[in-house]
């Protein structure tokens, strides 16, 4: 049974498996303590500690071991901000990061702080001369990932360090989905990342503090990890992401190679084989396991079970929870569509014949989904029936509204206008990106009494 | 090769080893996602849930997993304080409670709260009525240790509940001690506790909150666990704790007695075998597992080598480093000696031959650890010099200026005068401790121009 959500969870790798239980019995004891079981606790973290250091690209007293990549997230920038709390209390990320760096950022805003979110284009990736004009006097932290988690796009995390670096400005990397794959380059200030998204077990975040970069950790003090990573250390745990971050790097250039061709494979068969597809991310600059394609008429949570019932574990949307109905901040921020929403991201070891078999079965499933949505099949061959129509799609979610618009625009002539009213947020980016796929006009919202109304003029 | 350090940290139980490789291959896919790995996921995070509060006594949704007990306290304690913050920002606690606990009372402290520390008796247990008073209008929190985790005292949880319903004031109890050997009485209103502890898997604290109970959770948002215990969580863990949990449950009553017999063993025969020997902590209302007892003229790390030598893991002296050199807080708020400090707590499975050969071994240890040091053997043949004696220890650690102190005691006379001029913190508490053991008197302290001059009066 096929799953395509490695950057979401990685299945356990064998590697860490097998450090896991050789240390669940030699490393179970307080690594602090004198006697014998904690020295042999202690050599195994310590060890744990250089190889992790070593992947990471830094020494290992800059590196500690937190409880997930959001604590390493959250207590990092939490952190480092205090450590500069004298410059200011100005924070830079992108729009597109980790909704982890996004809420650090909120709680940041909330406490007083001010936030610059820079834009990025509609490949995901940040504009670094966007980037460094963000930065300010008071700036006391900028955040970049190194590759975006739902769409695969690489940043120019070197470019914005050289522009941090000029600044005077620390820049915190969050490498949780391109670490397995290999080092960041060595310019960053502070780094982040998450043991589950490279094949090591849940329960083991890093952050690695450059020396020299001013920090002074949050909250009650703690004698573990020097203060940055309270609690007992979960030795088994780091013990298995220490050993599988090495194995995967060891097989990082083998299954790139491997994983990018069907990665390319999956972005150019996607918009052979199903209409009204857009693949999202940068084609070229970005991470050899994941892709993200978006289908227009469609609702990205009945096309996600219908792909389950038929054997494939996929992501859509937010990266976060199921629950959310939201439009991904990513895809928003991209100005790309969010309905239908689909991310595939392949596990090592994926094979050929799985990612066929999954674009087998995309088209037909797609087409289940749109014709039970009552999607549009074709142009309308109704004729003209006024020059401006009103749709009102007020109450009904995303893909309802699109597929509404989609129904009616053969019923205004060629320069006439259709307007939506909708109260779904995703109407916001979907119409927008209806437009660009279809060569309509998309002419701008205003509010409407109930909702937004969201006015198209037909030009095909 | 004995192991008697359990209150540290328990061997992995043979049950949570089990759940935990089951869950390695059943649980490492993000139970927040819709397809069949997460919906799995999902179901065992909800049974383990399920498993937890019932051994808690609470509802499945009022309990959260957190990374560490310590998060449990911290992020507990903080969530709670700011849930009632416009009653006051005034927090309770006992003098001995864990590090985890009292670090985050001096945390908000240093936010500008107010913390009113509850002394003890010399078995260190809390006095109800005492605690009682401490409780104020801007009380916003109490927390309470179940038992102690350094000696092993109960603490009287019940009778502190009531008082604290009584003034409406939520009680925090830290159960991480006790929670293995069966649920604390249901009058809490906010419980911690950790896995490791009961012989479950590092990695996994718990905290639950009552319904009811204001809570508003601290730092950055997140989705996971009701927003209380941030990042991904550690399925596999959870799964072994839960499942350890009820495990260690099912066993409790057996092995308490047999361990209970057990310390009871260690408590009457040290003072019979190793002379000049305080055992501490209540006799009765104790943990089954755990026995503490302190040398004179013995420094506490040089025994633990000592010992461990001879093949037993103990602990001594403060709970949370080897590297703390200041004596215990606990021992210190119980006014006991600290001096040569040893902590015994059996884990699940000791045996009584292994009790038996510690009991051998240690008479032997000690003295030669006290011939190291150049303790006096027997009282002191020298005829009295003078009516009062200065001793210059400056400079010198634990135990030395009470070895010193006892070597010359004989050079007084009855109701003549020594003072004892030391710098090191723990002379402080031993110095009284050892009048106390001797039947001299401890005439006080005063500033000198290095260090404390303590006075001691020669009453035998």
């Amino acid at each position: 049974m096929p799953y395509f959500d490695a950057a979401s969870a990685a299945p356990l790798h064998p590697v860490a498996r097998q450090a896991l239980l050789a240390a669940l019995d030699e490393g179970w004891a307080d690594p602090a303590r004198l006697y014998r079981e904690g020295r042999r606790a202690r050599l195994l973290l310590d060890a744990a500690r250089e190889a992790a250091a070593e992947a990471v690209g830094c020494r290992p007293d800059e590196l500690v071991f937190t409880s997930s990549g959001t604590r390493a997230l959250h207590d990092g920038i939490a952190g480092a901000l205090a450590g500069r709390r004298r410059t200011g209390r100005h924070l830079v990320v992108s729009a597109v990061e980790h909704s982890a760096v996004l809420h650090a950022a909120a709680a940041l805003e909330a406490d007083g702080g001010s936030v610059t979110e820079v834009e990025v284009g509609r490949t995901g990736r940040v504009d670094p001369a966007a980037y460094a004009a963000a930065l300010r006097p008071d700036t006391a932290l900028a955040a970049l990932q190194s590759a975006n988690h739902e769409v695969g796009t690489e940043q120019p995390v070197t470019e914005v360090a050289e522009a941090c670096r000029a600044a005077g400005v620390p820049l915190l990397v969050d490498a949780a989905q391109s670490l397995g794959w290999g080092p960041v380059a060595p310019s960053w200030s502070l780094l982040t990342a998450s043991a589950h998204k490279w094949g090591g077990p849940s329960g083991v975040g890093l952050l690695a503090v450059r020396k020299g970069v001013r920090f002074a950790a949050r909250g009650p003090a703690d004698e573990r990890e020097w203060g940055r990573a309270p609690g007992f250390p979960d030795l088994p745990a780091i013990v298995a992401a220490a050993a599988s971050l090495r194995a995967v790097r060891a097989e990082a250039a083998a299954e790139d190679a491997r994983l990018r061709a069907l990665v390319e494979r999956v972005r150019t068969r996607v918009p052979e084989l199903v209409p009204d597809v857009e693949v999202v991310g940068d084609p070229v600059r970005r991470l050899p396991h994941l892709v993200t394609f978006s289908c227009l008429y469609v609702d990205g949570e009945t096309l996600l079970h219908a792909l389950d019932r038929e054997g494939f574990s996929v992501s859509s949307g937010s990266s976060c929870t199921s629950s959310t109905l939201e439009p991904s901040h990513v895809l928003r921020a991209m100005g790309v569509l969010s309905e239908g929403n689909v991310r595939v991201s392949l596990p090592r070891g994926a094979s050929a014949e799985e990612v066929e078999d999954f674009l087998g079965v995309l088209p037909g499933v797609v087409a289940a989904v749109r014709e039970q949505l009552g999607a549009p099949t074709g142009a309308s061959d109704a004729a003209a029936t006024s020059e401006e129509l009103v749709v009102d799609s007020l109450g009904k979610r995303c893909p309802i509204p699109v597929i509404e618009l989609a129904k009616v625009i053969g019923d205004v002539p060629v320069g006439g206008l259709v307007t939506v009213l909708s109260d779904d947020e995703a109407a916001r980016l979907d119409i927008p990106a209806w437009c660009g796929m279809r060569g309509h006009s998309y002419e701008g919202e205003r509010p409407a009494e109930r909702g937004v109304a969201y006015t198209v003029r037909r030009r095909a």
